[in-house]
C-alpha cells in the first residue's frame, strides 16, 4: 500500500512526529481501516527519501499508541479503533507533551516555552564525549547520593558569584528536576505540613505540594510580594516564594518584605526560595537571593537548569540549611541520586569550563533583544493597558485600563488568531484574582517576525474594535 | 610546594580519586598544615604527567569537601582542620559512594556489585553520538510525562518476549530509579497504607516505604516464599515481592503460591512485583512474570535497568494496572519525567537496535561462568556448609549445618581478610532471622582470580579451624 505523506521541511516538528501525525489521522478519519497493511519501515524510508530510524520512530509512536500492530514476519497492521478507546492515548498533558499537535496559531505567546535555538549543541556533544572516553568507566558505577562533589563544587561557585548564595557543596542536593527534589524535600520536613504560597504562583508547585498531602493556603500578594500579616494569620509553618521574580506577576521582593519573612521563619519555620529564572535580568542589577540574607538557617533554596539550559537535562538543585541537611542524612541519605553520573559530569564540564556563563550571556542578550522589541510593538496598547513585570524574566503582563474582563481579551485574541493566557489561570483559586483584565504574555520562544507579528494582531484586536462589538468574538 | 603522589595505573580507583583521596590523607594525618599552598592544576598535572582536568577535579572534591579553600588571584590553600569537622564529609552511605575508600579487605564478597568490565561502551559512545547529532533539538525539549512512547514500546516488547509481561506501551512509566517509582506509586496508591514484605527482603525499598510513611509488616516466608496466611493476617492491602527470585533468599515462588497471593489481592489490594534481576537464571526455563498470570489488574509490575545495564544511568520503570493508570493521570500525570530525553533515547536506541539482548546474553554467560568457578570452588564447604539460591542471580547464600552463628563466620572471614555479609542485615527486624549461621556472598564484581582466593580463604576459615577454638578470632 502507498502512503502519501506532506512532509514540511521548514516544519519545527520533526520528521517522524510529522509522519506519525499523518497516519494517525488517516486511521482517525477512516482513510486507514483496520487490519490494512502499512508498508514495511524499509520501503517506507526509501520511498519518502528520510532515514530508516525515522521511519521507525513513527512506527514505534502508533504502536505505543495502540494505532497499529506489529505481527512477527508479516509486518505492521492497523487496529480497529474501537479497541483504542480504553488503551488510547493519555489523557491531556502526558501526550500533549510527548507530541505537540501543530499549533492552530499563528502566534502562542505561551510562558512556558524557552528559546533553544542558540543552545550550544556542539559544546555539549563535545563535553559528552569527553565524559565518555574510555577512562571513564567509573561514570557507570553509582555515585554520590547528594550529587557528584565536582558538580556541587560548580553549583557553589556559580550560586555565590551570581546570586549571593552562602553555602558549602556539602549542603547541595542534585536532583532530576524541581518536582522530584520537592518530593525528597517533603520527606525531610515530615508530613502534615501547612504551606503558604504566593497566589497567583506557579501551579505545577501547587500541585506537587497538594498530591504530597500538604494543606496548601494561598496568601494574597501587595505591590511587594507576600503579604505577611495574610502569612502569620495562616497558620503555615512553611511558605513558597520567588522573591526576586515572582511567577506570574514578576514582582521583586524588595529589603525589607524579605526581613519580614525571615522574621517570620526565624523561630522553628521554613521559606522555599523558589529561585526559577533569576538569571534574566535587563535593567539594573541582579537581585540577590534570599538565601543569602538568612542567618538562621530558615531557608530552603531551589535552583534549576531548566529555563536557563534546557528543560529536558532535567537537573534541579537544592540547598539546604544545616539542620535540614542533618535531617536529610539521617532520614533520606539513604535515596541514590536521580541524575545519571554522565549527565552530571557533561554539566559539571559545562559549568567548570565557563561554557554555562558565556550561555547565560548569550541568552540575556537574546531575551534582552527580544523583550525590547515586543515591548516597543505594544507601546500603542499603553493608554488602554498598564503592561507590567518588564526587565526581567521572559514574560510580560497586559492589565486592561478600561475593565476589559480577561476572558473577552483571550476571545478577542483568539478570533485573530493569537493565544494568549488569562492571570487567573494561574491563581490556586481563581475566584481570588483581583486583577480581572490580566493576560499572561511570553515571549522566549517565539522569533522577531513571529513577536512583531504577535505584537500587530494584538494592537488590532485590542485597538481596533470597539469593546462593545466583540459579542460575536466572545463565541 | 611538592607534592609526591604515588599513582596506580593498574588501581580501579581513576587517577583523580587517587590524588584526591592521598591529600585528603596529607591533610588529616597533618603532612599538610592549615594555610599551605597547593600547586597549581597545572603544576600538578606537568608534574605528575596527568591531564589538567584530572588535577582540576581532584582539587574540585577537596573543595567539595572543605578540605582545602580556592582564594582568587593566589590559588589552593589547606583550610584549618578544625572547621572541617562541622561541614566535614557527609554522614555514612553518602560520601562512600561518592568516594570508595580503598577497600581493606582482600576479597570482598559484596552482594551489591555488579560487572563493569563487559558493558559495551564503544555503542553506549556511538548511540550518544547518533542521539545529539544537530537534527535531534527536540531531544532538549521536555518530552512525554511517562516516558518517551518509542522507549516505552521497546520495554514493552522486550517485557513481553523475556518476561511474560502483558501490558500496552501505554501502562508504562519510566523514571529515574526505583526508589523514585516508589515514590510516585505512593502517591498513586495514596497515603496511609499498611504493606506487607518478606522477610528478608531489599532493605533498600523497607527503608522507601517507611520514609513514605507506610506501615510496614514483615511476612515469613517458607521455602515457597511469602506464608499467604501470615499476610492475610497481617491486614496489609498492599503487598512487595520478589517472586521471580527473591533478595536475599533466592527463593522462586512456584505457580501454586503465586495463585494464592493473586486470590489475596483480587479484592481491591495491590502486588508489587520487583523482577529486579531476573534476567540471570542459568538453569532451566526463565521463570516468567507474576504480572502475566494477573486476570484482575492487582499486580504492579516494577524493573530497573540498574542491574543489567549500570547503576549510574539511572533509568527504572512501572507496568500499572488500568485502574491504577486511570488514578495516574488524574492525580500524579502532572510530573514531568525525571529522565533525561536524551538518556531516554540513547536506552531506546539500545534496546531497539538489539544491543541490550547481545549484552544480557553476554553478562547472562558471564555471570554463569563466575557462578559456576565459585560453586565448584566452594564444595568442599558442603559437608558442613548447606549453598543456597544457586543457578540465578548473582549471590548465593552458605548455612552452617553445625549452627555455627552468623557474627563467627563473619569474624572469621574478617580475621582472613574476607568481607562477607550476614543475612540478618535483611531482616526488617534482626531478630527474625530464623536462620541463625547464614552469610550472604556476591561474586557479580570479582575477577575469576579473586573469586578462587575468596573461595580458598574461605575454606581455610571455616574449615580449618575447630568451632570452639575462634575465641581469639571473634574479638
Amino acid at each position: 500500500m502507498e502512503l502519501l505523506i506532506p512532509l514540511d521541511p521548514q516544519e519545527k516538528k520533526p520528521l517522524y512526529e510529522q509522519i506519525y501525525a499523518h497516519i494517525r489521522g488517516e486511521i482517525r478519519s477512516g482513510g486507514l481501516k483496520a487490519g490494512d497493511r502499512l508498508p514495511s519501515t524499509r520501503i517506507l524510508a526509501e520511498h519518502m527519501k528520510i532515514s530508516r530510524s525515522t521511519a521507525q520512530m513513527a512506527y514505534d509512536q502508533l504502536l505505543a499508541e495502540g494505532y497499529i500492530e506489529a505481527r512477527p514476519y508479516r509486518g505492521y497492521f492497523v487496529n480497529p479503533v474501537e479497541e483504542l478507546m480504553e488503551t488510547g492515548p493519555a489523557g491531556g498533558e502526558e501526550m500533549e507533551t510527548a507530541l505537540p499537535e501543530p499549533s492552530p496559531w499563528s502566534v502562542d505567546f505561551s510562558p512556558r516555552g524557552i528559546d533553544l535555538e542558540s543552545f550550544p549543541y556542539g559544546v555539549w556533544r563535545k563535553l559528552s564525549r569527553n565524559t565518555l572516553v574510555d577512562d571513564n568507566k567509573e561514570m557507570f558505577h553509582s555515585g554520590s547520593h547528594q550529587g557528584e562533589p565536582g558538580l556541587r563544587e560548580a553549583i557553589r561557585s556559580y550560586l555565590h558569584s551570581a546570586r549571593g548564595v552562602l553555602c558549602s557543596a556539602e549542603q547541595i542536593i542534585v536532583g532530576a528536576g524541581s518536582e522530584y527534589l520537592l518530593m525528597l524535600l517533603a520527606q525531610i520536613l515530615g508530613g502534615g505540613r501547612t504551606i503558604a504560597m504566593e497566589n497567583p504562583t506557579y501551579r505545577q508547585a501547587y500541585l506537587v505540594f497538594r498530591s504530597l498531602g500538604y494543606q496548601v493556603c494561598p496568601v494574597e500578594m501587595d505591590e511587594n510580594g507576600m503579604d505577611p500579616d495574610q502569612l502569620k494569620a495562616s497558620g503555615a509553618d512553611v511558605a513558597y516564594v520567588m522573591p526576586s521574580h515572582q511567577f506570574p506577576t514578576g514582582i521583586v521582593m524588595p529589603v525589607g518584605r524579605r526581613q519580614e519573612l525571615l522574621k517570620w521563619a526565624a523561630d522553628g519555620r521554613y521559606l522555599i526560595e523558589d529561585d526559577y529564572d533569576s538569571e534574566f535580568r535587563y535593567r539594573g542589577k541582579p537581585i540577590p537571593a534570599l538565601q543569602g540574607m538568612d542567618r538562621s538557617g530558615r531557608v530552603i533554596y531551589l535552583g534549576t537548569f531548566s529555563k536557563c539550559i534546557a528543560p529536558a537535562i532535567r537537573v534541579s538543585y537544592l540547598v539546604l540549611p544545616p539542620k535540614l541537611l542533618k535531617r536529610y542524612r539521617e532520614q533520606a541519605g539513604f535515596y541514590a541520586s536521580t541524575v545519571s553520573r554522565i549527565d552530571q559530569n557533561i554539566l559539571y564540564q559545562f559549568l567548570a569550563q565557563g561554557y554555562f556563563e558565556r550561555h547565560l550571556n548569550r541568552m540575556r542578550a537574546i531575551y534582552k533583544a527580544k523583550h525590547d522589541l515586543f515591548l516597543e510593538a505594544i507601546q500603542p496598547l499603553q493608554p488602554l493597558f498598564e503592561i507590567r513585570g518588564e526587565y526581567a524574566g521572559i514574560h510580560i503582563l497586559l492589565t486592561s485600563r478600561t475593565g476589559i474582563p480577561e476572558e473577552t481579551l483571550i476571545a478577542r485574541a483568539e478570533a485573530a488568531g493569537v493565544k494568549v493566557y488569562g492571570l487567573s489561570g494561574y491563581f490556586i483559586h481563581p475566584e481570588h484574582n483581583r486583577r480581572p483584565g490580566t493576560i499572561v504574555l511570553g515571549y522566549a520562544c517565539l522569533s522577531e517576525e513571529e513577536i512583531l507579528r504577535g505584537a500587530g494582531l494584538l494592537k488590532e484586536c485590542f485597538l481596533g474594535k470597539p469593546v462593545g462589538g466583540d459579542a460575536d468574538l466572545v463565541r
